[in-house]
């Protein structure tokens, strides 16, 4: 009865809950503190406690109808944009107006808007692999070619003359997500001053826009004072889609926004765009409590530290077990490379541990796996002899 | 740069963005108490006094990180699901279970979803005119055909004879919203009969099934006692679209459900897409807090008698000074008859008075206008010496 587009996805999901429900089949029988899941990013670091202060005093002075009414314009309360590009402003020394923000339902319907924006049937659409798996529906939502650039296993950074080689005229779109999930890893400025460089030389060759989307969920979440260049500075045509879904741990409240800087090609008529597809889309608008809450919070900041302690005790613990992975310098994952070719078959030999663990192959990066260590600490101090015994299979 | 499809429908929201703007400028010159605004579906009751009780609680009870957290399932909490098909069993004698219930991005949310679900391209969708224009728009999402029953202005229930001729084998999908928007009109259990009637002897005709898609944002909004049937009890293949904009005056919230009932054909592999389709259009799941909220708030009501007594004062105003309409039996709507057959031109002339008022065309029935009472009733009584001059100009 389904759309025929959604049968092969519906039956990959049915793997994907498959695995959910083997999880939960585990905790019945072994207990939940005996069962380490390491395969949702779904962080557990609680809001800042400014969330629910926000919340609260929303209340109190906030007129209901307007409040929880939907907003002027699709794309978001006037005062929230303002205030969302002015702390970029702030932030970056960029020079944004409230216009150039669109609020969205999260980054994924923020990546589902720019793309219902731009993309025409049979247009291309870069991602690096490994990328977020997601990147590929969206795209098939409006029949774009999702073009993959194949890993760069050594270090993760993107594979800069594949890329090159790999944009045509009909390249509408390059998705880049750093700090990258599922590798952790941070493009440098110098290799986003080099992809900036490739991308303006074959936007002049083809004499095409091709634009640069920035999928910034993880932008907060770095360690070691890591920086991340802002993107909109190293090239005209970027569009950035954000999320408070990590930065303030509200995944499932769907707050975050796209900029759509001045500077964009036909910058008015993608802001329309984006406008109208907000709402054709079915989102609206951003849910508007959420809207003002992030408002009240754009300066408060997840506890990093706890994720980092995540990160030194995982990271070491996998090393000493004889496990390869590079240490992340961003995002709550770690990729770590699968001691047999088939990484399915190492994540079932996992399972019998109870290590739940994601195959990379869902990441376009067969022969890895991810680990996302925004769990208890006490769940990976716990694992890590679960892993030594894992370990002992294989080295 | 847009894409192809988005080029229309942004010269089309530039109109109605116009008409904002327009709004404004004239309540800048006049003065807002002197501008009249029918335009817009916004709800100017405040949401009950228990949703704010609801979300204070909630904060204190809630462990913060499930609540902001994703759902385990893009479906939506368990918990707030199985409240919901509780709900409706106790209302209608129905017996769902948590199961057929999918927490959508409102009733907008809810019907992407499941035309996403069950759309293949060229498959047609059947909307009674006038009708929601949105509903082309998201047929057109998913590259279905709208295709289009002309109004019956006599009362405005739906032509029988026609949508029996214009059902053939690509048809998949019948949209059906009652209460009305924008006539406020509510279909007859016996004409809910006599559609299903027809629905089933096509279905047997070509073999097919054909989904009866029921958008209900405003089933709670029904004066003098009106019954709207539910539907499920009269077509098995029945899906119901619900939102808590109007119900609870949440419409910036964006928080409804979808009814999939196992009636319906398939009812396991629709539910799948359903729940693989919230994902990939971006929503991921409906607003976490809002979840919790309208489960909390499930036996409260908006105050209808405000909407009622505005419905009286702006029908016997309108129909005192010569203006033709049908009584509305729901919704906020009062779909009136323009004096001249061009109603855009209509619409113009009440511009002159700041009266704010939509053509039926943008409803796929030109002739008539919508106006939206869901205004202050101060609103509307300062509101009809302007009607009355108007008036003045036609008869």
């Amino acid at each position: 009865m389904i759309a025929e587009k959604m049968k092969n996805m519906v039956a990959n999901s049915s793997a994907i809950r498959a695995m959910f429900e083997e999880g939960n089949r585990l905790a019945e029988i072994y207990g939940a503190e005996n069962v380490f899941d390491f395969s949702l990013g779904n962080p557990n670091v609680p809001a800042p406690e400014a969330v629910k202060k926000a919340i609260q005093d929303i209340l109190e002075e906030e007129d209901p109808v307007a409040l929880h009414g939907y907003t002027n314009s699709n794309c978001g309360y006037a005062d929230v944009r303002e205030a969302v590009a002015d702390s970029l402003n702030a932030r970056f020394g960029t020079g944004f107006e409230g216009k150039n923000i669109v609020m969205t339902v999260g980054a994924a319907g923020g990546l589902n808007v720019i793309l219902k924006s731009l993309i025409n049937p049979g247009d291309e659409v870069i991602a690096f692999a490994p990328y977020f798996g997601e990147y590929r529906s969206y795209t098939n939502n409006y029949d774009g070619v999702l073009v993959e650039i194949s890993p760069n296993t050594a270090d993760f950074q993107p594979k800069l003359e594949e890329f090159e080689q790999k944009i045509t005229p009909k390249t509408k779109a390059v998705i880049i997500n750093t700090p990258n999930n599922p590798t952790g890893i941070v493009y440098s400025e110098e290799t986003i001053k080099k992809l900036a460089a490739i991308m303006e030389a074959k936007q002049k060759e083809y004499g095409t826009d091709i634009f640069l989307i920035s999928d910034e969920p993880y932008r907060e979440l770095v360690y070691d004072g890591a920086e991340i260049p802002y993107l909109t500075k190293y090239y005209a045509n970027t569009i950035v889609g954000y999320s408070y879904s990590k930065s303030l741990s509200l995944p499932g409240e769907r707050i975050g926004y796209l900029v759509i800087p001045d500077e964009v090609a036909d910058s008015e008529e993608v802001l329309s765009a984006a406008n109208v597809a907000t709402r054709i889309l079915g989102f609206v608008n951003a849910p508007t409590l959420q809207q003002k809450i992030v408002a009240k919070c754009l300066d408060e900041k997840t506890d990093i530290s706890y994720y980092d302690r995540n990160r030194e005790a995982l990271y070491q613990g996998l090393r000493d077990c004889g496990f390869e992975c590079i240490k992340p310098e961003g995002a709550f994952y770690l990729f770590v490379k699968s001691p047999v070719a088939d990484e399915k078959e190492f994540c079932a030999a996992a399972k019998k541990y109870n290590l739940l663990i994601v195959p990379g192959s869902s990441f376009a990066c067969p022969g890895y796996v991810r680990l996302a260590y925004c769990v208890s600490y006490e769940t990976i101090v716990n694992s890590l002899p679960k892993f030594r015994e894992l370990a002992k299979e294989y080295f």
